[in-house]
C-alpha cells in the first residue's frame, strides 16, 4: 500500500490521478489533499477518499470547503493543513505519505516540492515550472536525499520508460514529441488573428486553460526540454522536438548504435500517473489498449520554429542556464494570462518573453530567494511589457 | 574482443555482418566461415578475414574456393572445416568462436545450431526455421546450457530491446509489424496472377530469394510469429501482427498498464547484427540515424487474413504445437521453391502448405530425427501436392 497526497487534487492532472486511486484500491491510498480554490469539488474528494490533511489556496476558500462538507455530508474534512505556500508544504511533507504526486499549477508548487525532498518522499512530477524555475535545486536536494523523481508529463513518462535500466552513456539523444497544438499549419498572419477561445481548443489532450495556451505556442514544449534537460541529465544539444499531431508517440529515445526506442499509448493521463505510482513494478488495470490500426497514421514533421517563436526561446534559456528559465517562465506565464484575458495577441506572447529575456542578467541559481527574486522582476516587468503592447496596437 | 563464426557468410545477413566487423575491427573478429556454393565472394572474405577454418556445401564448392583463393591471393583458406552439415557444425563448434550467427538459409543450420548451443556459444539467429522446425529442442538446450539466444531477425530484435530487463509478467502481449510486401493491395484475383518478379520486388528490405516471397505471402510474419512463441515465451494469443509498409517501427510490446514500447530504426540489418554482437552492450559505430520528421508518416492496419492464408496457417501451426510447424516449414520450402521455378501460382502456395499440414498428424518434437523424419514427408508430400495443383491448371 503506497499512501499519496496530492499537491492540485481539482485540477485535471488531480482529478486522473484520484481515478488512478480508484483503480487500485489495495495499492493507494490518499492521505492529503490540496486544491486552489474549487472548494465543492475538494468537499466531494473528502468525502469520498477520506484524507487525513486537506489544504486550500485561502482562509476564505476553507470557509467555502467547511461549508460545502457540513451541509452534504456527515463528515468533518480532516485536520485543516494551512494555506497557501504552508499549506501544500504540509499537505507535501505529511507524515504518512510515500508519494506526493505534484500537479498544482504554475509556480505555486516550488516550496512543496523542495520541501517534500527533504521530506524523503517520492516525488511524481506534473508541475514542470518546478524544474524549469528551480532544476539546479530540486535536482542537487533529490541527489542528496537519494529522492526518485518520476515525471508525469507524458513526454517524459515516456523517456522515462524508454530509459529504463538503460546506463546514460548509452543514449545519443531524446526525441520530444509535440501535437503542435491547434495552429500547427496556421501562416504567420493567421497565426496575428488567434483569439483565446481558438487557442482552447486542443486537437488530443483535454488540459487546463494555461498549458492547452502554451501548447498552441509550443511553450509547452520548450518548457518540456528544461525540463528534460534536468530530468534525465541532456544537454540541450541532445534534447530534439518532432511535431506529431495524433500523440500516440509520447517520446522516444535515440540510442548511441542509431536503435530508437518509443514509448506509445492512449492519450490518457492515467497511464503515466499510474507509472508513477507504480514504479518500479507495473500494474494492471483498466487503461485502455492502444489499437495501432485502427489509428492508422502516425505523422511526423520538423517544428515550425519560424512561427512559433517559444520553442526557440526555451531552448536559448537553456542554453544560457542560470536564472534565464526563470524569467523565460514568468514572462510567459503573465504574457498568457494577458492573452486569455485578451489584452495581448497571441503572436505577442512571445515578444512579451523575449524582451523580458532581453533585459535579464542572468545569475546561477544558487538559492531560492535568487528564483523568487528573478520571478517577481520578470512579471513585473512583462507585465509592463504587455500594456505596453497593448497600447501600442 | 569477441570472436565471431558466421553460418551463411556470402548471404545478405552474412555480408552485413561482415559490415559490422568492419566497423569494430576491434570489438570484432572472424574466426569461422561456412558458405553455400558462392565460392568466389567467400574466396575474397577468406583473403580479408583470415579465419581458421571455412566450409561450403559440397566438396566440389571447396574445389572452386581453392582455385579462387590460389589464382587470386598468396593466402591459403585456413583449414577446410569440412562440407555439408559436418561443415556448418565444425564452423559453428571452432573452439576459438565466442558468439555464432547462424544466416545459413532455410533448415541447413539446425543441427549446426544445435551444436553450437551444446559448445556454449552465445547464438546470434537470423534462421527462422531453426526455431519453426525445432523450437523445443533449441529452448530446451539454451535453458540447460544457459546460453543467450539473440534474435537478428529485426522484428525479434526490436523485441529483445523492447523487452530489455523487463520482467516477463509485465508483458501482455507482443506486436509483429510487417511491411505487407508488394501484394498487400492486391485483390484476391490479382493476386492469383503474380508472378515471382514481381514477388521479389520487396518495398523496404533488400533480402534473399525465399525470404521475399515469404514476405509477400506473409509466411514470413507467420513464421515470426512461431519464432517470438519460442525466443520470447508468449503464446499464440500474445502474439499479434500490425501491417506497417514503412518498416520504420520494427515491432512492439504492450505491458500490462497499457503502455507500449516500440523500436525503431532504418530498414538496416547491420542494426540488429550489431546489438546482437555487442549485446549486452551497445556500441556507437556508423549506422545511420533516423530522421522521423523525414520519414514523414507511419502507416498501420490489420493484416488481411483472407487474402494471405500463410499467416493463419502459422497461427494455426502453433496452436497445435508439435510437428505440425514443421509441416508448415516444409511444405512452404517447397511450395516457394516451386513458385519461383514457375511451376506454381502464387496463391497455390497456402493451398500445398495447408494439405499437408490436414494430412500430417502431429506429434511431440522429442529428438532431431522426429523433426528430420517429419520435415522429410512434409516435403514429398508438399512436392506431391504442388504437381498434382500444376498439373490441374
Amino acid at each position: 500500500m503506497k499512501r499519496v497526497a496530492i499537491l492540485g487534487s481539482t485540477g485535471s492532472i488531480g482529478r486522473s490521478a484520484l481515478a488512478v486511486v480508484d483503480a487500485h484500491p489495495t495499492r493507494l491510498r490518499v492521505v492529503s489533499l490540496a486544491a486552489g480554490d474549487n472548494a465543492s469539488l475538494l468537499a466531494e474528494q473528502v468525502a469520498r477518499y477520506r484524507p487525513e490533511v486537506v489544504a486550500m489556496a485561502t482562509g476564505e476558500g476553507i470557509d467555502r470547503l467547511r461549508s460545502a462538507c457540513g451541509a452534504d455530508s456527515p463528515l468533518g474534512i480532516g485536520t485543516v493543513a494551512g494555506t497557501g505556500t504552508a499549506g501544500l508544504v504540509a499537505v507535501a511533507t505529511h507524515p504518512s505519505a510515500d508519494i506526493v504526486i505534484c500537479a498544482s499549477a504554475g509556480t505555486a508548487g516550488l516550496e512543496a516540492v523542495l520541501a517534500a525532498i527533504e521530506a524523503g518522499k517520492t516525488i511524481a512530477l506534473a508541475n514542470k515550472e518546478v524544474l524549469v524555475m528551480a532544476g539546479a535545486l530540486v535536482d542537487a536536494a533529490a541527489r542528496r536525499r537519494g529522492v526518485a523523481i518520476l515525471p508525469v508529463d507524458s513526454e517524459h513518462n515516456a523517456i522515462h520508460q524508454c530509459l529504463h535500466a538503460r546506463p546514460r552513456a548509452e543514449v545519443r539523444r531524446i526525441i520530444l514529441t509535440a501535437s503542435g497544438g491547434p495552429f500547427r499549419d496556421y501562416s504567420a498572419d493567421a497565426l496575428e488573428r488567434v483569439g483565446p477561445d481558438a487557442a482552447l481548443q486542443h486537437p488530443t489532450w483535454q488540459m487546463g486553460r494555461k498549458i492547452t495556451i502554451d501548447s498552441a505556442t509550443l511553450m509547452n514544449k520548450g518548457l518540456e526540454v528544461i525540463e528534460a534537460h534536468w530530468l534525465f541529465g541532456v544537454s540541450a544539444d541532445q534534447i530534439d522536438v518532432v511535431i506529431h499531431p495524433q500523440s500516440i508517440v509520447h517520446s522516444l529515445v535515440e540510442l548511441i548504435d542509431g536503435s530508437v526506442i518509443a514509448q506509445l499509448g492512449v492519450a490518457d493521463m492515467r497511464l503515466p500517473i499510474q507509472y508513477a505510482c507504480s514504479y518500479p513494478e507495473r500494474w494492471d488495470g483498466s487503461l485502455p489498449s492502444l489499437d495501432l490500426a485502427r489509428a492508422g497514421r502516425l505523422e511526423f514533421s520538423d517544428p515550425p520554429l519560424d512561427r512559433f517563436p517559444c520553442l526557440g526561446l526555451a531552448y536559448r534559456a537553456l542554453r544560457a542556464g542560470g536564472t534565464l528559465p526563470v524569467v523565460l517562465n514568468a514572462a510567459n506565464e503573465i504574457a498568457v494570462s494577458a492573452f486569455l484575458d485578451r489584452k495581448l495577441g497571441f503572436m505577442a506572447i512571445p515578444n512579451v518573453i523575449q524582451k523580458a529575456m532581453d533585459a535579464h542578467t542572468a545569475e546561477a541559481v544558487s538559492t531560492l530567494q535568487v528564483v523568487r527574486r528573478t520571478d517577481q522582476w520578470a512579471r513585473e516587468y512583462a507585465r509592463d511589457a504587455a500594456r505596453e503592447l497593448e497600447l501600442s496596437v
